[in-house]
């Protein structure tokens, strides 16, 4: 048998209506963030089109500024009862979530995220993040939010009692010998009993060890104790790149940090996101860019450009002014910031032009142009080491997605980049990566 | 237009296996607790049959005592993942959950319902609860069960926080005007900025209000402060009660505490648990049900005894010998453990005997004859004041259900006190509650 060559990862980024900021106002998107059947038909044909996984993002709190009731992102499915549905009207596709451990008991991330897994046969990842906005602390009786080292440090915490709940039960612990009444054999149990600085745990879990062992830990940090948690905990790891060359950086640095933690490189997928707009012609696609483009209200521009920055209001500045000098963001986006501020510079831009240039993509890498150009781009990507594979954001869904299934895919296929068919069922399986052991048994 | 007879609501209890605690040895049982077309099969079963809804229960922690082995009810899908799944391959039938006030955060459970609700397209229903079980504090830092009455000063004040950020948006809040850019109109956001003795949660709820309104309250409480609750807030009650007169008593106690809240009695449907086990003729049941009988292990028995009489350990007691006495219990049991022990002597039965005896209903009342027989009993108390409906609890899943659907529904159709087609599309037109105003527009 000839080894198969190396073959990347497409995951769907879920977002209602799609990931530009004004794709509600378009004519040919349904506006309603709480409407089931467009997200069924939009993991239906991420399916079809054979990605290893849909994702959906999260936060604990409503929006409410003072441009928030121009946009789209107020209100929207919880993550784990959403992708619960999904599981039940599709196959073999990956259902991933981000769920914050600031605000969480790890009793209940762990129990629903095996439940979801064992729903699913094996398909589901926790986005393992740390909340970044205060008010999602004002809804969980604090006064002010956590301080990010010690976020990071609950982080790690709410990761060893998670993953130590889902291994409460040996893999053939439950028996069910019907003639001798023996349901589990009690020496497949273990019983946590975690005491630690955030959290007391006794257990164990009421959920049988899942299909895939453990779901797939996401992450998405970037700081220094970002990486490092990555490093150590996670199995994919989310980021937003500019630039091949960043991407390069970002890569290598993290793939670098494994070995201290014992861990090989292949265990750790790397995907960048990538937006995405697909045409028959280069102008073709810019042209359905622009139509988006068009639709975005100045000051929406810019408080997303606020946000982005790390929570600045932007409100009190000149739309035709130049971007103002802000102080050094205590909020973890500090490259991102950086990177904005140049551009701006580099191009004089207008602080309502830049808040435009970031409302379609959100800050991640953007490719606008043929199925054959963006092939090549993600090619050079993933063969340059800059990505194990793709994390795909689209102006509005489905249809946006429904252009790279029919075009992108299908190009990539061609160029042996991508499977064929689905070859395994579980996301892990899809993925590339192990079955962890149980580390009790 | 005649007016509709008054009609009675039907609940399917569903347990993995079925409630008989020995269900999972029975040869035609699917024993993986953990089996999701095991549910799917049931729910449609249950939504061909016209049931007002499927419902489960809940817990916290895994039961891991001496017996724990023997049963099949240590792991369990958790019921928000599951009920969500459920959602999407059912179109009618109504989803109820049981989730614990005194181990969750009041936004995570206001959030997963509106959720649920949305998915459904307004067919969930909320049974809050307070834990009774100390295993559940150890898994949520807590060294000690949280007591008695400070449990249900928690539960009311968590209801009020649900149920205000149920109403955080005016149902008409989200107009979506694409011309003007407008998603959602600000003045029909309320912030509930909740300050109490237990929590401070700032809101807005990041869900829409759901398409009920609030997704239906249900309680199962009987204890004074349970019975006072559920008059405040509840609009279903689920109760345990093991003959007619008993039941009359609980009705009338129930229905003549809400006018001091200015509610009307048709506003809560008191529904009984009723477990059911139907034969073409009586001695055709009586069999079905021995053949569950006979495969509990008389420790099996005993120990669920213990937990019933309110979590005592009788494994030291000799299991021919008598119910020992036992001091009154602190949780919540104390009828329950009045009327087993007045049971226990007048029938002069063994320990053994005892728990046998409960095994199969776990202290609801049993039907088992035909369903003509059932039908007889189900009318008499749904005409005489003992219930509205009934939470109907079978041996044996999805079989025993099925002969329910098959015999007993016809039956009470023929006899015009259930629906012969689905009226309205919600949970609470099944049940005939109205839709609830918004407290703040």
């Amino acid at each position: 048998m000839s080894k198969q060559p190396r073959q990347l990862s497409l995951g769907a980024f879920l977002m209602a209506g799609g990931h530009h900021v004004a794709a509600w106002r378009h004519p040919d998107v349904q506006a309603n963030p709480l409407d089931f059947s467009s997200y069924k038909r939009t993991a239906q044909i991420a399916e079809a089109a054979l990605f290893d996984a849909i994702f959906v993002a999260d936060s604990v709190a409503a929006s409410t500024d003072a441009i928030a009731s121009h946009t789209s992102r107020s209100v929207y499915f919880e993550p784990l009862t959403l992708l619960a549905a999904l599981s039940a009207v599709t196959e073999r596709i990956g259902l991933i979530s981000t769920v914050t451990t600031s605000y969480n008991e790890p009793y209940h991330v762990a129990r629903k995220f095996a439940s979801l897994d064992h729903l699913s046969g094996g398909r589901c990842g926790w986005n393992l993040v740390t909340s970044d906005a205060a008010a999602e602390a004002y809804n969980f009786g604090r006064d002010a939010h956590i301080p990010h080292a010690e976020r990071y440090a609950r982080a790690r915490e709410f990761h060893k009692v998670v993953t130590g709940l889902w291994d409460s039960w040996a893999d053939d612990a439950f028996g069910r010998d019907k003639e001798a009444g023996q349901f589990y054999e009690p020496t497949k149990l273990h019983v946590l009993n975690h005491v630690g600085e955030h959290f007391n745990v006794q257990g164990p879990l009421n959920v049988a060890r899942s299909p895939q062992g453990r779901p797939v830990i996401v992450q998405a940090g970037s700081s220094e104790t970002g990486r490092e948690l990555a490093a150590e905990t996670a199995e994919v790891v989310f980021t937003a790149q500019t630039s091949l060359a960043k991407a390069q950086a970002f890569y290598a640095d993290l793939k670098g940090r494994l070995a201290q933690f014992g861990r090989r490189e292949d265990s750790l997928k790397i995907m960048p996101g990538v937006f995405v707009v697909v045409g028959q012609s280069t102008s073709e696609a810019r042209e359905k860019f622009e139509q988006f483009q068009e639709l975005v209200e100045p000051q929406v521009g810019v408080a997303l450009l606020g946000r982005m920055l790390g929570n600045f209001d932007l409100s009190g500045y000149p739309l035709d002014g130049p971007l103002p000098e802000l102080p050094l963001t205590e909020n973890g986006q500090q490259s991102r910031q950086k990177l904005l501020t140049e551009l701006a510079g580099a191009e004089n831009l207008t602080l309502a032009q830049l808040g435009r240039r970031i409302a379609g993509g959100r800050g991640h890498y953007s490719l606008i142009g043929t199925a054959s150009d963006i092939a090549d781009e993600l090619q050079a990507w993933f063969e340059g080491r800059a990505a194990d594979g793709f994390n795909v954001l689209v102006p509005h869904l489905p249809a946006g997605l429904e252009d790279v299934a029919n075009y992108v895919v299908p190009e990539l296929q061609r160029r042996g980049l991508f499977r064929t068919q689905y070859q395994g069922s579980t996301l892990r399986e899809h993925l590339g990566l192990s079955r962890p052991a149980n580390q009790f048994f």
